[in-house]
Parts: structure tokens; C-alpha cells; sequence
């Protein structure tokens, strides 16, 4: 299998990609999962879940991640991503 | 305890409200989630989860949703909910 997009990594048997992104708030948090959405919208493809609190999105793309095409989207959400102190 | 909002439970010792919504597509969804953060916004609480895919979202309130403040903001995102087919 070819690199993976940073901070990624692959999990299960079908694998998808996962990824966790950390902010300092709440606002921070709701802004990247709006940004997400809004790249879902451009793109025509969405994760396959997402889970987001106060602090943190958990991001799953689809069992098909490990193709060039998701790990595109992979790449073009960790864009969206403004790390704390960053 | 009191009764509990139409579809809630609570989860875990420390209990947690939570609960499934089912929609027909990931418009749908996103619709809710949105309309979600709206109510967040406007009634400065948010869940302490939302985890979200093509036509699901488990929202999970935070571990003092035993009280009625919270029970408030459950009986508020049921409002929100229009499910399929009705």
C-alpha cells in the first residue's frame, strides 16, 4: 500500500482511513466540521461518519479509502485543519 | 428518576442521555445536524457527541442530563427530528 496522507491511518478488515483532529474549542470544533461539510458538498462524496464534542472530530472515510480518491479527500480535509498553537 | 424525553435513555454510571436518529439520506442528515448546532448556538449547550453518517446521527448529552435543564434541550432536539416517511 502506497503512503498514507499525514495523520492517517488505516483500520479494519475493509479498511478505512481514520483520522483525529483536535481543537481548542467548541467553535473551533463546529468551524471544521462546517468546512468539512461544505468540501463534502464541492466534492459529491462525504465521510462515512463523523463524530465530533467540545474538543475533537473523529473522521471515517469509506472501506474504498484505500483508494487514490479518498486519500485525496483525506488530503483536502487535513487542509481544513488549523491546529491549536499552529 | 422522571420520565425521560420520547426516545431518549440514559447511558453510562455518570448517566448520559443519549439517542439514534434515522433519516433517509445524507441531505437529510445534514439537515438535522445543522439545525442542531443552530439550537446549540442559541441555547449556549451543546451535546457532549454528535456522531453522524449517511443517515444517522447519535447525539449523546452530557453526564448531568439527568437534570431538567437537559431534559429541556432533549425534548428541543426531538422537535428538531422529522423523520422518515411521516
Amino acid at each position: 500500500m502506497s503512503e498514507l496522507p499525514d495523520g492517517w491511518e488505516t483500520r479494519g478488515k475493509l479498511p478505512t482511513l481514520f483520522r483525529r483532529f483536535d481543537f481548542e474549542g467548541y467553535r473551533q470544533t463546529r468551524d471544521f466540521v462546517d468546512a468539512l461539510s461544505a468540501l463534502s458538498e464541492a466534492q459529491g462524496v462525504h465521510p462515512q461518519s463523523i463524530n465530533f464534542g467540545s474538543t475533537y472530530a473523529n473522521v471515517t472515510l469509506d472501506p474504498n479509502a484505500a483508494g487514490q480518491a479518498d486519500r485525496d479527500l483525506a488530503v483536502r480535509i487535513n487542509a481544513l485543519y488549523k491546529p491549536a498553537g499552529v
